[in-house]
């Protein structure tokens, strides 16, 4: 694999909504907290060229970064100095990215960023541990290899404020320097050499002619800098950390769960320095977990982007009453817990955080569920998010669904609720909390009801699928998770891909229900999907007249939920649903060709008929295919994986991360995006 | 008096830095918090025009205010609907401003923005006094008159919300309606007839033809609306407020002293309705006495603006320890009571919170004084500032004073040591606090010791004015408040305008500590001033060889403090001083012509060689002028006052505020900026 130098990842705590995004050349990146895209302001990292009064850096920052001190000097602005300070050219440069770490190399300057993707504990169950997970910051290392040097060499680590209401200021830590803008964020090193400057100009600082810049408070930017000696090889160890006081969020009001271990930066800034070198043996320790052997580089790569985008959109909230909650912020949108999200995400939420996912699917019980009435009959659903940007809407309702449409922003009812169903039955076979079932048990037969009345109030009408729009549509049509797709996939009613779902979400209930009325809804699900196969094998799109339209990948979707949630044994010698997956077998073969289901660069297209295509979704129907159909081992789809990296590394893409919709390979929607994290299932390839 | 319609101002509640900014055509104003410039949203207030689906509005809004709907259906933007907002021409708005009411009005409608300047009493001494005063809130009066109407017609009030880390979300209180950007800002009415609306687009919103806007969250606007039926006069009554949870300072950490009272924005807007008539009477009562008759038109509106400017700056804090702490940030630069200019803003705290006064000169006190070293001996000195946007400096150490300077940026020792003697002396004479005075005994007679020093380290070659620099300034110089004018009022050693201020100080210390030896440096000083006069009467602005090139008004102002502090009547019959009244009306004389201290449209020019003229000073001096220097009466000046709001309202000047350093008549530094209600002294000669 040769990826581009040059793209954005994100660099974060887990549950602290924050992250050091950088990558990307010029003011693209930053340190940013609660935001939707990139931060935006310049970060400076580099050293003095040996024998000069020039500088090179990393390329994260704005070439014109002089400050606006002629504000202050009304008449006659202050001249400015010549340009000292230039980037390395991205030929010079070295990068290694891995869900841990992020390294730099360039010339004799070594960066790498620490941040390691940690297990969130059970709130309560272990203060310690969660002290260290949730510690609001990361870590790096800056070493400047001035063995070969002549002179004195500065190296530096810094950046301008872009925050409006607030200023930088110097931290005078017992040993070592570090400096913050507020109490929002800073970054400390426990170098006894180092020390801070604040000015106008990075330039001016950097040249250090002007005195006093160590207490100086008024300049956009300040800067930790440290000089090796020549002959030394000299090494900053840094914490980069945030903190927010106060409440977060309303309608559920609610502060940060690190507020219970941490009450200013400081404190967060000297844990992260006292804990530094267990946090980079943390690191190598999740490296070898989550980026093993055995996946190709190109796989590798993709995950470490996935799981880096997942937790910088995190967020562990305590509310007032002290309950603990959990929230994964939607990247660009930034609505909160958006549950269709949640039923992709679950895998990794299972592997690494899995108290997460009862969290979640007990504040949609408590908070988010809703009923229609269908045939005269109370049906249960839950709403598509729990709000949006840190507001949380009000009990019942979303910051997205509307009435009277049928497309983007019409209400999701049974999308959301089979995502309930397949994310409990998904928490059920990880944890075997049956505690949780026998408490949650009215819910489970409340989905099971609802979900038989969407199909048809009358039991002799039923074939397994959704076939009633909500009363909530108020004469629009339910949508699904792929809201701005084409019919091919946005149609909930008769929706293949959620006939899918809604069949796994049956097999769920018939086990931990004991349910034989789900057993047969899972048969005349699958039997209806399977009827639909037309002569070549492919099965509609949208399971009613006219339906065969569009050819598309995600009819096997549901499929993942079979197994994940443990109910796979109580089908597999089903006569149906062997007939399922040998349907779903013939319905691969026959859309994954160019012009129907590939893009031209062998990337896969979602929908035969519609050029945005979903990664995550995308990363799912790959495992699913390769682990349940048959479709090859892991490394058989190397084409089609160095054409999604291309698309996340795409110049329009590349400022924002990992990115879900991609149209014809550039991110257009979902930027940002915390879901890439489905690609974790392909590490039980590796079992 | 012709001002103008459009210009921006402040309409702030007291001591919460915070801020709705009106006035200036599009999206240039808003509601900030914590800001050094207005925030740059848009506002809309306005309503339907009868009888079609066509909006008019004050022009407070961005013509360009389509939403970012398409980052959700990536395929296929929405389409936009036509433009059915506009705005009311300049011609067909009538703007009536005071200190406590901006009133807009538009054909049948009329906005009234009520925001009386409040005075904070004494921390403890009356909670029910503090609760109103400190209400983190203004009101408001938004009328639609369709009594001529043939159709029902909304009337609506909002904004877009430009706050990165959180988004907007629907109030919901028992009676009426309201919404909110998170916890931070947000507006509501009690009228039962009003609801919220959420979208991407305002004109969607208006149109009001897509369901469920009322529960919608994702878009950036929501407005507030009302219908007023055919014949109905339709008033809301809205309260529009402001609050911040947790910490917000650091260095010294602080909260807001409004969290006393307050806990959530909805006890704010709660509040603000159910006293809501009350305020509208304080507003009345505080025009009445604020902008009495007798005042010109052009001085009331100067008043206004600059009263209104300054209490948008303040911030009543308080610290861990429970102690308040009150603030005044410095406009664009937002330093922390910046010393200088609270020497010329006592005159206003002192008519409305005496207590601030000395709650700053103990803060100044007790963390921000110094001590240099001047013949072997311990001078006392106070900073520049306590910090700079919400980052309380180090104790003894500005956020702005560096060593090795001789321009801006350099050391303020001696004018900050004057000017805790001045503020002292205004505060004991305003509250004849024997109390305090006695505490701080050893803080005056520090002062005194550390202006003898300052002058000379030897008796005998004391002239009463300040010789020495710093030993902070490391080999530069000392400068004066002036710090971005040229030498004729920046250099502080030797400077007439210091020389003013010191005698004044001396004098004060003379009466309290009772020292003859103040009273003897009083006469040395103005001896050395008087006898600085040429041949056609102008003193120096340099008292040193070749000091004489520039003539400057500013060599007057230091009398100001002989009358403020009470000391006028130790001095009235002394030779000295009364030469020196008399060389100050010959100096004014000579220097208040054009080409000289006057500019071609009237305005006062601070110094003859610098086009950089400060309004604040120029009220101080006017008053100073006539009030004591017997330069004619209060209307005498109105081409000066019509040429200083000229200013003000300068094409470039009017996005600001009120802004005080001004080149050549347009606001080029101190924008958005606190220092003008020096002009509260001219209510002085009404009496």
């Amino acid at each position: 694999m040769s990826q581009p130098t040059f793209y954005n990842a994100h660099h974060s705590p887990v549950g602290a909504f924050a992250t050091l995004t950088l990558g990307e050349p010029g003011a693209r990146g930053g340190l940013g907290h609660q935001l939707g895209a990139p931060a935006g302001h310049s970060v400076f990292v580099g050293c003095q060229v040996d024998g000069a009064k020039r500088f090179v850096a990393l390329p994260f920052f704005a070439e014109a970064a002089s400050g606006d001190e002629d504000r202050y000097q009304v008449e006659g602005a202050a001249e400015r100095a010549p340009s000292v300070l230039s980037s390395f050219a991205e030929a010079e440069i070295e990068r290694r990215l891995t869900p841990s770490l992020d390294e730099w190399c360039a010339g004799d300057l070594r960066f790498r960023i620490v941040s390691p993707p940690w297990s969130v504990p059970e709130p309560g169950s272990d203060a310690a541990s969660e002290k260290a997970a949730l510690l609001p910051a990361i870590t790096a290392e800056l070493t400047l290899d001035n063995s070969a040097g002549t002179t004195a060499r500065k190296v530096f680590f810094g950046f301008s404020n872009d925050d409006r209401t607030q200023g930088m200021r110097h931290l005078r830590p017992e040993s070592g320097a570090g400096f913050a803008v507020g109490d929002s964020v800073g970054v400390q090193t426990d170098h006894p050499k180092a020390w801070t400057a604040n000015h106008f100009s990075v330039e001016q600082i950097l040249l250090g002619e002007e005195p006093g810049l160590e207490a100086n408070m008024l300049g956009e930017t300040t800067l930790l800098v440290a000089e090796a000696a020549p002959g030394e090889v000299l090494t900053l160890r840094l914490a980069i950390g945030w903190m927010k006081t106060g409440w977060v969020t309303t309608g559920l009001r609610c502060r940060y769960a690190f507020t219970e271990h941490f009450d200013r930066l400081e404190s967060v800034l000297g844990e992260g320095l006292a804990t530094w070198a267990a946090r980079l043996s943390q690191a190598e320790l999740m490296d070898a977990r989550l980026s093993p052997d055995g996946l190709s580089a190109d796989q590798a790569w993709t995950l470490s982007m996935a799981i880096r985008s997942h937790y910088g959109s995190t967020q562990a909230l305590v509310d007032e009453s002290g309950r603990p909650i959990w929230m994964v912020n939607e990247g660009e949108y930034r609505m909160m817990n958006t549950f269709d999200l949640t039923a992709d995400q679950v895998f990794f939420e299972l592997l690494m955080n899995p108290w997460t996912v009862r969290n979640e699917l007990d504040l949609f019980a408590d908070r988010y569920a809703y009923h229609d009435e269908i045939g005269g009959q109370r049906a249960i659903a839950f709403t598509h998010d729990m709000g949006v940007a840190n507001q949380f809407s009000p009990p019942g309702y979303s910051s997205y669904e509307r009435p009277g449409l049928d497309d983007c922003f019409s209400y999701m009812s049974h999308e959301e609720l089979v995502n309930w169903v397949c994310c409990a039955g998904a928490y059920l076979a990880e944890t075997d909390d049956t505690k949780w079932l026998n408490a949650r048990r009215d819910i489970f037969e409340e989905c099971l009801q609802s979900l038989l009345l969407r199909d048809h109030p009358d039991p002799e009408q039923r074939d397994g699928i959704m076939s009633i729009d909500s009363g909530r549509c108020e004469g629009g049509a339910e949508i699904t998770t792929y809201d701005s797709l084409d019919t091919s996939l946005g149609q909930a009613r008769n929706s293949a891909y959620l006939a899918g779902k809604t069949a796994a979400a049956y097999a769920i209930l018939a086990r931990f229900l004991g349910s034989d009325e789900a057993r047969e809804q899972v048969r005349r699900a699958l039997k209806t999907l399977a009827d639909s196969a037309d002569a070549e094998g492919c099965m509609a799109s949208v399971l009613e007249e006219g339906g065969h339209g569009s050819r598309i990948i995600p009819v096997i979707e549901g499929l993942i939920f079979f197994r994940e949630a443990g109910v796979l044994a109580d089908w597999e010698k089903d006569e149906t649903f062997v007939g399922f997956l040998e349907a779903c077998r013939r319905h691969l073969a026959a859309v994954l060709k160019p012009g129907v289901c590939l893009f031209d660069d062998g990337g896969w297209k979602l929908s035969s008929t519609a050029n945005n295509s979903w990664l995550s979704k995308i990363y799912l129907c790959q495992h699913i295919a390769r682990s349940m159909l048959g479709g090859g081992d892991l490394r058989a789809y190397a084409e089609a994986d160095r054409a999604h990296n291309g698309w996340i590394l795409n110049p329009d893409s590349r400022f924002w991360c990992w990115s879900d919709q991609m149209v014809s390979g550039r991110a257009m929607g979902s930027r940002y995006y915390p879901r890439g994290v489905t690609s974790i299932l392909w590490l039980k390839e590796l079992r």
